[in-house]
């Protein structure tokens, strides 16, 4: 645990000048720049185990300008910034590691505009997820990427990971609905990646190379997503499988029989079981032969379609011996469907010190996946606690280290997470399907990569980044 | 015009020594290895204009391997390498403008495997796009990026441009379709750009960095493509309409009603009756008032859905002051339809010497572009057929010499198109949404990028091409 005691902030304090801190209250006002203890240990952790690492000074700029001068001044004095949205990432992405400016995107909070005629919107990157879906579909659109923790994330962070979600399966994830960025440079410089445009062949593809980027290449202050309609309705259920490799050969099975469901959700038993007792009862009876569930929607804008793809996922699940499907007939039972999945995370944290890997593979082969996290679990002797977006072949293995001594959980359990990423590369896939490499992965990230392929990425870092001033040691380390 | 004499062939040839062409020929083999003036002719053109321009040797390589190999000698020699697709480019992409090393990949012409079991298949880069498409076809799967050229045009050179065509407007362009990419660095160096999952979030986004660079960063030996189920039915209606801006503004309606096409095609009247004239007859009345035309499909797996959306469309279109709609209902009348619309781009290029631009803006503010793009027609003395793909806001602007005077076409037109771009611009937009800039284009980047941004792309080039050996001269000049 990489946990630093608090004395540390007034050390790496004095790290910055009394000069630095004055430009940088003078730029952004005193109400909006914070050295205090409490804000540190805010500022400090996201939702990455429980590491924390302490900034130097807490900066809340409120416009783009700002940013400019902030970041001028830092790449002149070669001061480490860590860019931070709402502190909801799972690998320490936004961890300020090298202390220095923690720059806080939390006043970059509106929605500039919903454009109904061009089916987009502009906006700033502190916008919460759910704020923003909720507002586009008070005018009929949609916006699909809604990672688990929709209701706290911010769109910024969003673009960092290009995180999915659950409707990624059926719609794509932050990635496809980026249309155009505006970005603020380490020079100080500031520029749109792209154009407001569907389609776009004119220069590198400087957007989606920011997506994705962990804020290591520039800070977003301005992104155009693009909007589709809203459909109209869905249907959800809740398949149960007295085995979990079942269950993961019914997923390929839809897909192949012409059906892409608007989310197709996996969960172990245990990941059921601990989201029930963290996020309260359910209607219905969990039997104890369970070893499984699936959560399908499906969506469009016609029942009869919906009725029909509904019944051909039915049959294909009895093919694969589930047990009896469970359909949710009011939006409360769909609610609540919802809330043991998206809670199943929250709840395998609040029960013990755990390390989740965000696995994936090419879809069909989940089956080997799964077998393959649970035999390499017995060979190191750790237990794993595994769900995600099984439509899109992405597992989240949550290992837990409940009575696990630490001899295993420092030694062995990095050397079973590598097997596990040696499984996902052979399977097709790689480290990370939507939670990003940050800090707490990198160490991996030589599994996927060769020592060229590397470098060139961090080649490309340096053309943006020159004094290497942002996000400093990660995903690179 | 920058054609230059055949016997720049020999001055040219000169400038490789005849160690590099034997080296070239030991690892190509002598049958795939030319320095023919007739292949010359062949390979130093594409479907720009009427632009030819020598390499110094035509080269066939048949495996990575070789490319390897090819790549690390011209590196340290520092020979320009032209990587060469079908050679169908529109922006002068392919054309090898400083001599040297003709890469083209025609041999690189195998389907490597369709993966019915994850939706995916590997293919390699000189394989033709409609050739791919009906074989996945054949086995229920659908790849929908389908250029005007798809009969011909190949899919390395759809990578190289992030190609789009009629259906992009439902189901996005090449780039939402590759996951994954083999390349060959300049050093010679072989490696996959990501992973071949839906999901990635494991360093910067190579992959589509790649797509839309036009061989200027690596060239492309295998393509891992996304592949979706095929839509069982689609319908297809021509409409007819006395104002272009009507048509234009009734595009926009559409999407608005929650309806999105596979296809929303515009032409105006000139490019129907070209089209016509080049293509054969068809088996319906072109009245004369008629000013534009708007081909519209949908598609889907319940006719129900289709006959309800094309009922919503068509009251759309009337409110919109179109004339009688006619529906295709027979698989030669929808080919028919569609021939028009695909044979508008050589039927022009038939007529007249002319410079085609391919402007994108928002969707919404098409009706705009098109009224500008004729004012400014009208200010510089000169007459533009317009057509594209109305859905996307990417309108194909073919700028007719006919008449003209050198005076005209060499002085003015460079500052009208000017103005289109800046027009473009203002309107959300940019100067290519699928052609590319290639060689044409270049001139005209610095109305969308400031100088640090085109600095920025090009120091990213020089990260993966540091001795500028890759279609050097192209993008940026």
């Amino acid at each position: 645990m990489d946990k630093l005691p608090l004395e540390m902030a007034e050390q790496s304090y004095n790290k910055l000048t009394s000069i630095t801190l004055n430009h940088l209250e003078s730029l952004v006002g005193k109400d909006f720049i914070s050295v205090d203890k409490e804000q540190f240990e805010k500022y400090g952790r996201d939702e990455t185990e429980d590491l924390v690492f302490f900034p130097d000074v807490v900066v809340k700029p409120q416009t783009v300008e700002q940013i400019s001068k902030i970041l001028k001044h830092c790449n002149e004095q070669k001061i480490p910034v860590t860019t931070r949205g709402a502190g909801t990432g799972l690998s320490g992405g936004a961890l300020p590691i090298k202390g220095g400016v923690l720059l806080s995107m939390e006043k970059f909070n509106k929605i500039l505009s919903i454009d109904t005629r061009n089916l987009q919107a502009t906006v700033e990157p502190g916008v919460i997820n759910y704020i923003f879906q909720e507002e586009v579909k008070k005018l009929g659109l949609f916006y699909p990427p809604d990672p688990a923790s929709w209701g706290s994330c911010s769109l910024g962070g969003n673009i960092a990971h290009s995180s999915g979600g659950p409707k990624a399966v059926k719609y794509g994830t932050t990635r496809d609905y980026v249309l155009n960025l505006e970005v603020v440079l380490p020079s100080g410089e500031i520029i749109w990646t792209g154009a407001n445009t569907l389609k776009y062949s004119t220069g590198y593809n400087l957007t989606h190379l920011f997506v994705g980027s962990e804020g290591t290449l520039g800070v977003v202050t301005k992104i155009v997503f693009k909007l589709i309609p809203l459909p109209k309705f869905d249907m959800l259920m809740l398949v149960p499988f007295n085995s979990a490799e079942k269950a993961c050969e019914a997923v390929g099975e839809v897909f192949k029989a012409g059906i892409t469901p608007s989310a197709m959700e996996f969960m172990e038993r245990d990941a059921i079981n601990w989201s029930i007792k963290y996020a309260g009862e359910v209607n219905f009876a969990i039997k104890p032969e369970w070893e499984a569930l699936l959560l399908v929607e499906v969506d469009g804008n016609n029942m009869d379609v919906l009725y029909s793809d509904c019944e051909i996922i039915s049959n294909i699940m009895q093919q694969h011996e589930c047990d009896e499907i469970l359909f949710a007939d009011t939006a409360d039972q769909k609610a609540s469907l919802w809330k043991i999945r998206r809670k199943v995370g929250e709840a395998v944290k609040s029960n013990s010190v755990y390390k989740e890997e965000d696995t994936v593979v090419m879809r069909a082969e989940l089956p080997k996946l799964l077998r393959g996290v649970k035999d390499i679990g017995k060979k190191y002797g750790f237990s794993s606690v595994c769900y995600g977006h099984a439509g899109d072949g992405n597992l989240h293995v949550n290992i837990i280290k409940g009575e696990l001594s630490d001899e295993v959980w420092n030694n062995a359990l990095p050397k079973g997470i590598t097997e596990i990423f040696e499984l996902c590369k052979s399977l097709g896939g790689t480290i990370s399907g939507e939670h990003g490499i940050g800090l707490v992965q990198q160490k991996y990230m030589s599994i996927i990569f060769p020592p060229h392929q590397l470098q060139l990425m961090r080649d490309i870092k340096k053309v943006f980044d020159p004094n290497s001033i942002l996000n400093p040691g990660k995903i690179f380390g």
